[in-house]
């Protein structure tokens, strides 16, 4: 159509991906790998559904079948060449995918590459089907993989901080609120309240692959499903569900889904509030870690590097300020993928590109970030417990277990004596005979801090 | 203890909110009367479950439900003075409200304000409590509060444009695609692809309200309750959920509420999500109404005022223009409650109140940008159905019910020698007599082309 | 136009500014009031330019001047009352300045107010104009009057830091990077890199303030300058010039000032790299004076406020608190800013008005957070020498200078022995005879290692 | 020193090379090659530097920069595998490129591999440096490098927009307003205001350039100089320049830009200013190329490849859908960079690799871009002059030239009534005799309102 073009002998793809190739030399990255995998699914899905609906040859569907299988066994990986970054809401990418699968098609027939005679890349590999509702649903598709390990390490991450929660679950230390000295808590509770925002995070990936099912397959160009027979439509989306064992489900309304991304900004919205809790965690861990002299130190993380090449002997928090970087592109990736969604217009969103290309980036990272978050630091994190002691036993806001016996302001006196004396609040309120020393006892114990009541008062 | 300070006598203020005021002299705005109407009915939910416990005297108790009474009926409004964007987790939020009260009760009980003899803004009123535990479980009250109305309103929303799906339900038009002709829809099935998108907003505040109800009161400090007693924390939770009738559940570890904000996160990335949808519907709703003579003039908005001071009877599009505008401004409060939540450190996220502030403007935003925009602009929408008509007649894309007859192949040269001579696509197939005009007949159908199926084939 | 509308008789707005009250109730904050005098001064100068043109009699330029003289004092402040966020590109804002500045002239020139035919907001107000070229004339205006004092609160904020730097410049302690020890700076030399940092900021802002005085006044509705003389387009922008006081320049291709607001997101961009010095300086402050007993220490912030309400003497950092929420904000509203900017659409963008509100905020946050950050919490810093000292003493680090001498291998081994034997570095060197110990005092002095060069040897 | 490993033979990299690898397996992706030439660079002029303090031997300075040399030539890129995205400020980095010169100068040598004693990958390689000057150093360095062509290319975009605002200078075309039919403009000026704007973004890469020239090599670990002769320090940044043939500066206060990034904010935030220009600059060519039918359709762009797998002949903007989209991507990178950026602490930002990929990825992406947006997109623009005069003799718009004449309210009901009657201005006016014909023709000449003045009056 937009004249000729030479292509390679041993190509799959045809002038349409060399086309797109030449038009998009951008990002200088090919699509994700579960993407091709996920538009193979799709495309098999289809030729099946054509099958069954009467509308393809036999031979042809299973031939396009068998050049599915070949692509999603991997073996031809190298014939997706289109740029992840590209203009035109996925259709390079549909038709590098109807390019390659015709041609393998044809081998597989016994014809010769190119003599689409035989099997034609839009009449029957892309029969009944546009970009428009192929491109969106491969890439919910391949969300939902990557997403599935992800989930997996998010459990795994939950549980690895629930054995430290229980192991330290006696290291008594300071708590900090606002990083000012604040009243006791363990060290476990510490652990416990990290996985609890990691749990939210389990329900979170839930949802997003929830919200992530609902596809448009069928739609073709709009979504109204023009050149798509409603038996087509209906095993179309039945055959998928069985090819992907992913429970997918047809939207009711299918130009909706064709037009508006909003989906993939509540999954990515999620994604960043998952990275938010994970970069506090990494920068907590930061914290306690800080040291090991002249910092706070209550906690050691496992050695992963040497740290410095000029400071020897310095080993530095590189697991866990790799993890925030990562929730740092995490952040910037959702913007991207914001800003590409409020940019649709009218039937179509054209910038599905961008937002797949940093939805499966934040997938990966997430995925490989977790990974070693996990093994190589919260794993071997140990206490520094002689540490979490000592800093403890001169905590002034001990003080606050005595406002309930002497008021706010007479523990607001006794502690700013203690500041300005250099001096321990127990050993004042003894001195000042404020409150008897067996009583004080109960009060002042660390571990009653920590638990819900008055210490010294029966709950 | 930080020494003396000067209060006005009609103050019911203390000196800690005067110190705030000096301290904070920073956006100018104070907090959002939500918020103080929220911090209000925790203190008297406490001053209550504290009654109950029989840590506070009846009077005592009965005299602070009295103060707070009067300030959620709005006449002390005035008396609440620090700036929303304070330092110090809400601290300064808090005093003012414990001040505010212990006075106002003094008062009833027939005392003099400032003696705290009578009452104690932290004794008696703030009892049980922290600012760690009363501040975040009243913004989220206040931010359930200011959800309900925007709940409504995005039905109502979805309502206005399912009436135009209906309205609107046979006025055949060109879809458009990437901003080029592409096959037909309905002008109805438009407002219903918008109507689908704000279905799913509608499902995002739900969730986001649901999120919001777990709270950390009875946490104290650092959550681990320490100077509450179980006896009231349960209790207090109970009267928060009879005071509010919102379904509260208080957090099982409270440890994780009162320094994780990725909650908030959450819930600002569904209101980002739900803004998309809105921004896209007002950038969809200008283009088409675009003209009137030299745009696509599919659609006209009422009129809401004088479009230009330059230009004589010109009229804008200024409804859907605020409504961009808004989501813009959403948008970037997403982004400062991300800064925010994921600024943590320990046991405590100072940030909360820029979080507070930003969530509470988005959700003002959205309660009186929906209003307008369902009011002033979605109900009002006219078609111009002769001009829809003619530009759907003249389509090229209508070549695409061509392809399951010719093949693709055949269909782009038709549709591209339509285009060099300026021809219709009818026309030239009647003339090549590819097909006999019957059957062309229901083949170019445009309300054919709107259903699913290959025009002119029985589905 | 659109209809009668009925107006309180006092004010002096009239029909477009009430219809924009009614369809923008959407903010609920009038314009910032530096737009309003800038709003007033613009159109001063187009009378003034259309009078010298002979375009509008000499009596009604001195009486629309006049009634500008009258809102510039403030006066009429409350007649300002169309919502900050309006569609329309700031058609509105220009209507109400239109009306407000007619019937004040025309009440000056004996008529009644209404009487439209002594002095028209159209016709003779606007005269010349067009919203187009008048509101973000005026936004500029006013942002570089808002820029003014910020420009003079950094200088402050050099300073105030480099005082600092003098004050301190003996205090030698541990340098931190990764939060792990590392070799001796002095307390002088941090705040001199953050002096560093806010020069640079100075630098920013003199960029921001020239950026933003190209101006498109007599650019009119599109930018081409129809219905503005070129008498009238080079005398408004004279006239400008001086009764603002600053050197603004006419663009010299207007239209492209009308459509891009590319300019803003430049100025928007260098706030919020301002913004992220401030955050990481009150970031640094409030690790420092971690503490007062389990943190870092090493410095003591002012006390600003009592920090709890739960845990007596505890104070908190909420100065440097605030100012991380300002540059939060500050970052969330450049993204505002840049959504608004990139969805200009042809000969203008409508969604000026969003822009101008968050950077008036900005700025406003700006000068009102250095304010009392400089006072409140820079000039009150003390230093912990002893502290500072004692974690300097035992650091590991300072085996860095022995790498020199010993090479790094050797050198990591004994930082290494010093950590698991719990020793000092000198300590160990000394016991193995590595160094002479005379040399050594050389090597280790820890001034020495605060400046360039081999410690203990001769640069 | 933690534990031994078991590396490859062929290998250059070494232990600490090998660990990074294992410890960060997150992105999957390398250092950019720019990276890994700038730390040769800048590893080579330390090596000169240090043989001429004479800290390092004639012959190892000259075997280091002969390996210099061959990394330089690319031939040595395979070696450099850790991870772009890296904990430890970059240290990985350093140390990869450390081992490889050490070993690669061990062989040049006719050493073996691994045999530190002939070159140390610290003692000699690493001399007087640390990864902390280092590492940004080259991370400017390798941004300059890149931004060169960025600037080219913005120079070439404004030339490519100027020779169409040329050819157009005589199409007379309707100017639009928030979509709305405005007053005439010219084609041509409409390139000519795309072509202003970009002229901005060539100054505001020359900013950036500029602003990237500080470095800090010789500040070592914190920026004091600790272990690196003043001689050194002078003689590196000289044989820096000598052989980058870049203006670079050392910073005089290295401990600042050691720990601040702000710089790489301020860069970002120029680069997302362009990103805004083109982002609204592909956006209006997607609207004025809309159609060909139903849209606006007053360009035509090249067509770059065919549009649909559905829609026979359907030919897409691609190429400015390309382009929104690298702009959405900018947006996003400028994001990670600024959250990167304002979580340096103290004496180091350790997340410098995280700011030095989204900043690379930027400039890769205008580089890649602009060359498509150039080439394959406006330099093959043409106008539909039929098109646009048929657009604008329609307009309402030109009442707007009437107002100097009758007045606004009277113009604007000679509009009103256009719009009812559906009839033309001129029509309207001559029929109502309100301004004699020969004047009228003056005043309504489309080519005349494209430029300043009153039509028909003598400026």
């Amino acid at each position: 159509m937009l004249g000729e073009k030479e292509i390679e002998d041993s190509s799959y793809y045809g002038v349409h991906t060399q086309r797109a190739m030449e038009n998009f030399n951008i990002s200088g990255k090919p699509m994700h790998c579960e993407l091709i995998r996920a538009l193979a699914i799709v495309k098999k899905a289809a030729a099946m559904a054509n099958g069954e609906a009467g509308l393809l040859e036999e031979r042809l569907e299973r031939a396009i079948c068998a050049a599915c299988n070949d692509v999603l066994s991997g073996r031809l990986d190298n014939q997706f060449v289109v740029d992840c970054m590209q203009g035109g809401a996925g259709t390079s990418a549909n038709m590098n995918m109807n390019e390659v699968l015709a041609n393998r098609a044809i081998e597989l027939l016994g014809g010769s590459k190119g003599d689409y005679s035989v099997v034609h890349p839009l009449d029957h590999v892309n029969m009944s089907q546009s970009t428009n509702d192929v491109f969106p649903t491969a890439v919910r598709i391949a969300a939902i993989r990557l997403l599935s390990p992800v989930s997996g390490l998010f459990a795994e991450l939950q549980t690895a901080l629930q054995q430290k929660e229980e192991e330290f679950a006696t290291v008594l230390k300071v708590g900090r609120t606002q990083l000012q000295d604040a009243v006791p808590v363990t060290l476990g509770q510490e652990f416990g309240a990290w996985a609890q925002a990691v749990a939210r995070d389990r329900w979170r990936l839930y949802k997003a692959e929830e919200r992530l099912r609902q596809i448009n397959l069928g739609g073709t160009a709009v979504g109204t499903g023009l050149n798509a027979e409603r038996k087509y439509i209906f095993s179309a989306a039945e055959k998928l569900r069985a090819l992907t064992g992913i429970g997918l489900a047809r939207a009711e309304y299918m130009m909706d889904i064709t037009q508006n991304n909003d989906v993939f900004v509540e999954v990515s919205g999620l994604l960043k509030a998952a990275a938010v809790n994970l970069s506090k965690i990494a920068s907590d861990l930061r914290l306690l870690s800080s040291g090991p002299r002249a910092g706070i130190g209550e906690i050691r993380l496992p050695e992963a590097q040497a740290g410095s090449s000029i400071m020897p002997g310095k080993v530095n928090p590189v697991i866990p300020e790799a993890v925030n970087q990562i929730a740092f592109q995490i952040m910037g990736n959702d913007l991207a993928i914001t800003l590409a969604a409020q940019s649709g217009q009218l039937e179509l969103n054209a910038f599905l590109p961008v937002i797949a290309r940093n939805l499966f980036e934040m997938l990966d990272l997430l995925r490989n970030g977790i990974r070693i978050f996990i093994d190589k630091c919260i794993k071997g994190i140990e206490a520094d417990t002689a540490r979490c002691s000592l800093l403890l036993e001169g905590s002034l806001s001990l003080a606050t277990a005595l406002s309930g016996y002497i008021g706010y302001e007479k523990a607001t006196l006794v502690a700013k004596r203690c500041a300005v004396e250099n001096r321990g609040v127990r050993e004042l309120i003894m001195e000042e005979r404020l409150i008897e020393e067996e009583k004080l006892d109960l009060i002042l114990s660390a571990y009653g801090m920590t638990k819900p009541g008055i210490p010294g008062k029966k709950g």
